[in-house]
């Protein structure tokens, strides 16, 4: 089998990340996977929701697409009064990701939105917007300690993410729509620097699949993960 | 360590199903987990959404937990104007493995939406949605036969759920609320009678976890969701 | 005439309460007058409204429909952003019916909220909701009693309500779906226990009806309410 | 006792129908209740809403405040994105009176609409609407009688209302808000020209009432009423 | 060109305020341009919203049409669940027009809301509603001072407005429905009592026009709002 | 008086027109004025709304600012459930400019949604959307006649918009947001290629302004739109 874009099956798109591209957040990074790309921007409030206990803080996260991402446009949320449930399970997803990145703690009491607003999707967007949004995060973290509000980095992991599937009962990494839309197994994996799980999620769309096919696809994304990782230390250095 | 009900750590809270709890109905079912308690209804409608083939029919799932379910009462999503985003994300799960079960052109161009609303919850109401939702529909999809609107049973598969985590670095199976809002993991299978998996999610809510811990969890999983297979075809035959 | 279920014209339905079936509620009853099943779960909150007078209490009820409770499946007030009419009017005949019951100084600065959720419907939910609704909030305001949150028993009457309508010209007590749905008149009461009305509703859906034809039908519902009230005290000392 | 404005017990307030005070609506009247000012304008639509049998029309009600009606500014509807409980009753109490005074199959497949908007609220805002709200209907229906859209004309009763109250325990006709506010009991009563009841509404506010005070109050609200019938009777040969 | 009233092209339409039309208003107005009817009812209370600076006071104004204000019957926002972008619009304008107005320090920290509800729309409700509910809030001002609440009146500016087209090439001055229907260009001015500009808009709907068409249509809405602005004085001399 | 960024009172900022940044619209233009940066995306559908003649096609916009476009966050309309008043004044204005330039017969049945996203505000991001939407209306409407949809381009007038303000008394160009919201008085001017207006709004927010003074501005406004005329023309051709 070969795939539309020539890559290999455990290739992932190119990617290409730029810091500081809306210079009003506190982290902006524009992430394109491919032809997908993901306007993420963190933004420092100094205060918390309700929920969160004293002294800590919180890291939240809200997913959007802009209508006409797609190859059709969409209404937008506001037209139709709500907001839509993939999104809604999408931006709970980023979020849990982003907060195992960070000690609460040493963010002390303010809360840090992640936006991530989707400019063009071509499959992977939640992926994109966890790798993309996670840069945001620390860029944030960074001006928190160059501002000396914090004394100690509230980053504690790194954490990126990529999908895998299986199309035509062959496993592959990081699937762009094409391939997406006619797969019968598509698994999200949340990873951290250590190469452990953060989330998984994994959807038997066309038919069930068996506990070593699943392995076979953690496996092809901590490969992604690892390059993905790599290309976040370096924007992040650079 | 002793779970504070006395369980095995690879046991299953008491399960019953109560069929044709509703009398109106094409598919009812009860269902109780330990202290959580969802009524699980399937509605036939002789249509489908715009985005459904010609010729196919759909499967798709609402959930809901009444104000008072849990230990403090909350706000009705209507008086909120907003459907919570933990409903969203999964009644989105329910839909996707009740689909699974089905084989969308013997169904014919119907819709049957599967009502779970919890009565009461203490952990595992997305799990026990699941398991029960599957027997209403299993009811409704006989009721189509025995009225002789479908000529072949749209169900395929067997579908039921469960949810494994890791409490004190312990691997435990079903979790009820106690030991759920203290785990460092939590992982929740759909599988088929095939013991393959539909449905995966893992989440580390307080921390990473390795890919043999994930594999662990799931073979927990695979050992509950067999029992409860059983529960389901013994109340479809009674 | 003869009634489809064999009932005298001045006869009840068969109604049963059950206590305590939601463990988590201060106060909660399972309701069936044949087969209208409502459950009524009552909440207490320590805090009250802003139009409450200081050193007073609160009472409210919210009522409404599961999915399929009756026979054609309805969407979610949440699926159309709007509270259903019939369900804001019926909540609001429950709330000043339930706080008729109770002397609001003694209490104190809380809010008991009544849920009535309609689990399947089958004529009379309204006035079960009352009915059933007045067990759940005394239970809740014993369990205040015991816990010495209150010193004086807050439930100053006993309120039960049900109702009766005219079919093919005859008046009849306690209306199923069946024989509702053809009324001519329809007219709820609600009363306390010494036999005066509270709240009365009247409707002629089909004629108009003379002031003696009303009267009839108070007479019938004051005798049911006799009997519910009778049933009530029996719960409520078992 | 005296009553503030030197009424009699039983003497309504002053009423002016004022016709044709909107020029666009098929049927428009300004009421005048004492300082209660309400505009009802029906308008007719050549559709009817699904539930309704062919062959057959339909009339509705819908009825809203103006935000300074009351001696308080209160949000608009729309800022709270919820029509208020209140509004939701009384204008379902208005479309059944209303309904009551028609020959939906003489009115053909038309809805008429009866817009209820209150200028000025001081009491029996529900009940001056049901009042105004049928000479708007009927020159509505005389409109088309006179277009020959109907051969008969659709309005076979005359429909007007009032409210009675029991205050320091002595019963009144048609109560101001400063009664109103301290009535112990408020019933609303809608009749047609025969003097027949078809819709009753008391609420024991204050205290609980017997039968017997509830039949008082219905014949004070038959006196009202048949003035108002006059009324009517005069604006529309006017 | 004959105008269809007879009206000179510079003739505006006969104008009528009405003061105190609703009596708990602290500032109440009805005005009729000709067919447009606008009820303008001014509101004060004592908090301003949060972006307002300490020790100033803050006026705005919403915008809403009655449903059967035109040729036909249009649902309320409430029903839509949406502010129709026209009101939202329209409402924007009058308040900035009715800032422009106070003197904010004068006033104090309370909020003036002056309503403007369309009981008949014919043309212009947008500037008739800057026109009336000018007088509203200098009434309601006058209170403020004849109550002590401020000790200088903080209107420091006359404000009154109306709209100029071209039709048929030909300019006019106040146009109503008829002709605004077939406006080639549509301009509203909102002016103070020394002739200068508050508000302007234009809008080129069936073509565009020159800086001199433009000129020309606010020397015609400058000559218009000079007598309005007289007929304002005298409302409030009266 | 010098400008904080060194521009002559009579300069445009940097303007720079992106084409084709999105993929999948049929138009689409990244625009950056200064700081502000919008993304502006055409996209056709073959159907028009109910209110257009038939035979004629329809041209509407929407505009927003995501939640980090400016210095500060704001939540989005969707979690509020409301448009902000704002963006609904504004996206109706980008509609009427953009309708303007277009022959809507030679169109034909057919609409074009210009969508508006800001992705960073630094003042006039209104007039940047019409600017940058006119750019992707005409990039639509080529591939409309390269698809041989349309035989007649149905662009007939090129638009453009731009601001100016009055500032410490002084009239300019094109304001970013240090110098907006300092502004006493602000215009906005949408016009053609033959240098005539189509839309023209002023606000006087600190003062009101004379005759003269408001054509100056739009004299300011006339040589900046002839600028972006040429701008738009060379990246059209290019």
């Amino acid at each position: 089998m070969t795939r539309a874009d020539g890559r290999a099956f455990d290739q992932l798109r190119p990617v290409e990340l730029t810091k500081d591209y809306i210079k009003f957040a506190e982290g902006s990074v524009l992430i394109r996977c491919g032809d997908t790309v993901v306007l993420c921007n963190a933004s420092v409030e100094e205060k918390t929701p309700p929920h969160v206990p004293e002294g800590h803080g919180w890291v939240t996260a809200e997913y959007s697409m802009l209508p006409r991402a797609n190859r059709e446009r969409s209404r937008r949320d506001i037209d139709k009064l709500k907001l839509s449930g993939r999104s809604a399970e999408i931006q709970r997803l980023i979020g849990r990701s982003l907060r195992a990145a960070v000690d609460r703690e040493a963010l002390g009491e303010r809360t840090i939105t992640v936006d991530c607003d989707v400019l063009q999707g071509d499959g992977g967007t939640r992926t994109a917007s966890v790798t993309g949004g996670f840069v945001a995060l620390a860029l944030a973290c960074r001006k928190l300690m160059a501002e000396g509000k914090v004394t100690k980095n509230p980053i504690i992991h790194q954490v990126a993410a990529v999908s895998a599937g299986i199309v035509d009962d062959v496993p592959l990494l990081d699937l762009p729509y094409a391939e997406d839309s006619r797969a019968q197994v598509d698994l999200n994996c949340v990873m951290n620097e250590k190469g452990e799980l953060i989330e998984l999620q994994g959807t038997g769309e066309g038919r069930s699949f068996t506990l070593s096919e699943q392995q076979e696809l953690v496996r092809l994304c901590a490969k992604g993960i690892g390059e993905l990782l790599e290309k976040q230390r370096r924007v992040l250095q650079g």
